[in-house]
């Protein structure tokens, strides 16, 4: 961020294929005036999604992301100046401000954050992530102690939570993720129970060993052959909380889809449940007290990824669906 | 059923495609002798289920049935004689025979049921498919008034069920079945609000017309394609009552699963649910009480298809698979 020029990073074409950085550019324009009821927000935190990505393939829970416009993203931001009466400058903002140094946005989709050291925490545990992996776990997976708790992506910003809590709730806890030190990391830093590390191939039997006694809740980060290595290995009645499906975005769409649904799910009784972590807000306080009880008496470890400049975000996205980050990823301005 | 001989139809063979009649054989044995506990049946009425063909597959809910011993189904039989003190001869008992024109069974595994005439009622509305129609329908798809409900293999024992308890619930019925014929009969007699014909091809495009409000409540007996084309069309939080897979019974398994899963179950917050009727048996008066009430005002049509002969089991199980039945299809002996 320089002077009083508004960086900006458009979305200049839409991938068919893997993301790459030729589907960027980054521009300049002015700073934007706030219109009656918006504020101008400086940006300081962006988060970055693998939701990011899907966004491009057409609406989901939000609509798409359009060509020649600034990337949309979720962000920490400071707010400036203010045209609405429930935002004043200094005040702090989470919304979607795109992928630039400052937005004007309205006040309504804006949700004002507490103060708090580190700022950075407003987008991991206490932020989208964090309640994330809270109430997917919690209120669709429903994990009773003693139960095996299986999640994917688990080195990533989501999954690292998830497994933390379920440990926190009493369940064996296995890990999904790529490779070794990712695994070592889950197990001897995080207290997984067990890490399978899927670039070593034969997730199956690897996921036979690490859950002996079956799957009783298995949150899925990424669909595809790691769903349907689970399906088999699920206990009856088990739960299947679906996050989202990470490796059905980076690419061309997948031609087919688990085997075992619905066969695996009638005979298993199972549930497979779709959430969006919006449809819980109305419980937020609950869950941040208890996130926030969680980092203080030191059970839930924060991981965060914090890379510097702008300009890099695309290349942090790339890095993100390719599975480099270590926890919550997100850009400093 | 002819004088002191036990006639049975073993099955000497599994399908590896299609089933077919050379996979079972008729011999002539003896009437058995029951041990203690367990009662002589003669056995009245055999039911036929496409779960009778997924037995074959393997393990389900139940062991897999063997070659060379009697083909396992389900039955309404008469107890002849009885070494356990609950039952007495003259009672009328639901339970596993098997194929055959006698069983000596524990009395454990067999349900006492009332004596009502028709007895037939006993295996269709009264019986498994009407409470699995009662429960799936009402506890796992959930339906409010004013919701769409689509069922597939709607004309067949349960689906038939399904749709007009979802029209005495207030909601739009939508019913997919194989035929004009069938489909027909779906909407002149039985009162759906619209049917498709899966064999006219673009079972989606039809959907889109007769659901144009989109899908709350998808009942899948089928699996595959259907289940495939129903996705998309699921409106936020909508439910999937997952019965049955009949699409991939009979023949080679499929080689994957249907697209859309979990991407679509995440973005529209769908719940999945399998359920075997067995589980919700601590509810079962509730039920008959409900389907009892339902079938004598006349909203409820019972539509049974019996065939004679025990000779004739195999043949109507391979045309139920076929799609050939329109209501329970069961062989009166």
């Amino acid at each position: 961020m320089s002077g009083n020029v508004n960086r900006q990073i458009l979305l200049v074409e839409k991938p068919s294929g893997k993301l790459g950085a030729q589907h960027f550019r980054m521009v300049e324009g002015a700073i934007p005036e706030p219109k009656d009821g918006e504020a101008l927000l400086r940006v300081r935190y962006i988060s970055l999604d693998a939701a990011n990505r899907a966004w491009m393939h057409g609406a989901t829970y939000r609509s798409a992301v359009e060509t020649n416009t600034v990337m949309a993203g979720g962000a920490i931001a400071e707010v400036i100046s203010s045209r609405a009466p429930e935002l004043a400058p200094g005040d702090i903002v989470f919304g979607d401000t795109g992928w630039q140094d400052y937005a004007a946005v309205p006040a309504k989709q804006l949700t004002k954050m507490p103060k708090m050291e580190p700022l950075t925490h407003l987008l991991s545990v206490f932020g989208i992530a964090g309640l994330t992996a809270y109430f997917g776990l919690l209120e669709i997976g429903k994990p009773k102690a003693g139960e095996t708790v299986v999640v994917s992506a688990a080195a990533g910003s989501v999954g690292s939570i998830v497994g933390q809590i379920a440990r926190i709730k009493g369940c064996r806890v296995v890990g999904i993720a790529g490779g070794k030190d990712k695994c070592n990391w889950l197990t001897s830093d995080l207290g997984f129970d067990a890490a399978v590390d899927y670039k070593d191939g034969a997730v199956f039997k690897a996921l036979r060993a690490a859950a002996p006694n079956g799957i009783d809740v298995y949150f899925d980060n990424v669909g595809g052959d790691i769903l349907e290595a689970c399906l088999p290995q699920m206990n009856n009645y088990g739960r299947i909380a679906c996050c989202g499906a990470i490796s059905q975005y980076d690419g061309v769409p997948s031609a087919h889809g688990p085997r075992g649904v619905p066969g695996l799910i009638v005979v298993k009784r199972l549930i497979m449940q779709g959430f969006i972590v919006m449809d819980f807000m109305e419980s937020r306080d609950r869950a941040l007290s208890d996130l926030q009880a969680w980092v203080s008496s030191g059970k839930l470890k924060v991981q965060e990824d914090v890379i510097a400049g702008l300009e890099n975000t695309p290349k942090a996205l790339i890095g993100l669906l390719a599975g480099e980050n270590r926890g919550k990823r997100m850009i400093k301005l």
